[in-house]
């Protein structure tokens, strides 16, 4: 069994944004060298995202429409936990509808997706230093 | 290590539907001949869901009330994404709540699921041919 | 390659309620001995849910607010589901909203975690007995 660990490094300059990272997972996966197997994809903070769906700018400016509405961020002291100091009690609740992780199945050496599915890495409260775990593994 | 790949093609007759696929995915399963492992279930598109819940019809219709109320496809004109020429964004939004893939445990060569657990392939964007990939991984 | 599969049980004396499960999952990745892999953690129950998020209680207090408004269990009789004989047909979305599953790369024998990610088994129709497997699989 062949595994590879990476961790990649975010710095988002905006409270919220979109960050495809298909290429980067590509590239990883060309370097581990496993032909079958999976690759997890996993924000390792709990405001943040990874998921897979379309790049297609109308479409991320329509999530983040969408996720202000089913979790906004005002009121702030509306939240509990906002009494902590913190007003990112929005962005705890947009990263659970968008989802934490992707598993990406590796087939022949390759990402096997579909022909529109991209890697995103999603912002809900940025201007400060994040990480994903990329972990390999198969033969 | 052993390991399957399939993709399993779907062709929805109507705009929305869901279809169980728990005895495929067991067939697949014992085809691989694992038997402590991990089966993965991915929608290979991005308006497309694989998830898993209980096989109840009456569960199934409020599945689609309520992704309509949360995820509504009119007005078609409020989404950016529609500008495109596609009237499919709530697709992608419904998509996102239900989840885009499952991993499935897999014990003594069967799928380790609990009394209820049936997986599903739901379709938001139908009449079209769309694909799932199924990834079987151990030993 | 090693696994292992453990099956937990869960009583919840409430309705709903959130677990913190992060210290079992560590010993059980502990137990298998897998240096390099991957651990999945599902709920076995359709109205169940295991997330990761932070430990907080205000932002718990925060997400059973926010899954009422956005699932709410009343009017029982407006859900299809519940003319089975069950008033649970809410407790099928809310785990909708939160995730069935995650899966935890594990590195140097550890679970290979952000600075607040903690894995919680979240209850959404408890007051009787529920199950949760892992399963760990890797070298």
């Amino acid at each position: 069994m062949k595994s590879l660990t990476e961790h990649l490094w975010f710095e988002v300059p905006e409270r919220r944004g979109f960050v495809n990272i298909t290429g980067t997972v590509e590239k990883l996966v060309k370097k581990s060298g496993v032909q079958e197997g999976l690759c997890l994809v996993n924000a390792m903070h709990i405001t943040a995202s990874c998921f897979i769906n379309d790049n297609e700018s109308g479409l991320l400016h329509d999530y983040e429409v969408w996720l202000e509405k089913l979790a906004p961020h005002e009121p702030t002291a509306h939240y509990h936990h906002n009494r902590t100091g913190e007003d990112n009690a929005d962005a705890h609740l947009k990263r659970t509808l968008m989802g934490h992780q992707v598993i990406l199945p590796i087939t022949a050496g390759k990402l096997d997706l579909g022909p529109w599915e991209q890697v995103f890495y999603a912002e809900f409260d940025g201007q400060r230093k994040k990480r994903v775990v990329i972990k390999v593994m198969g033969e």
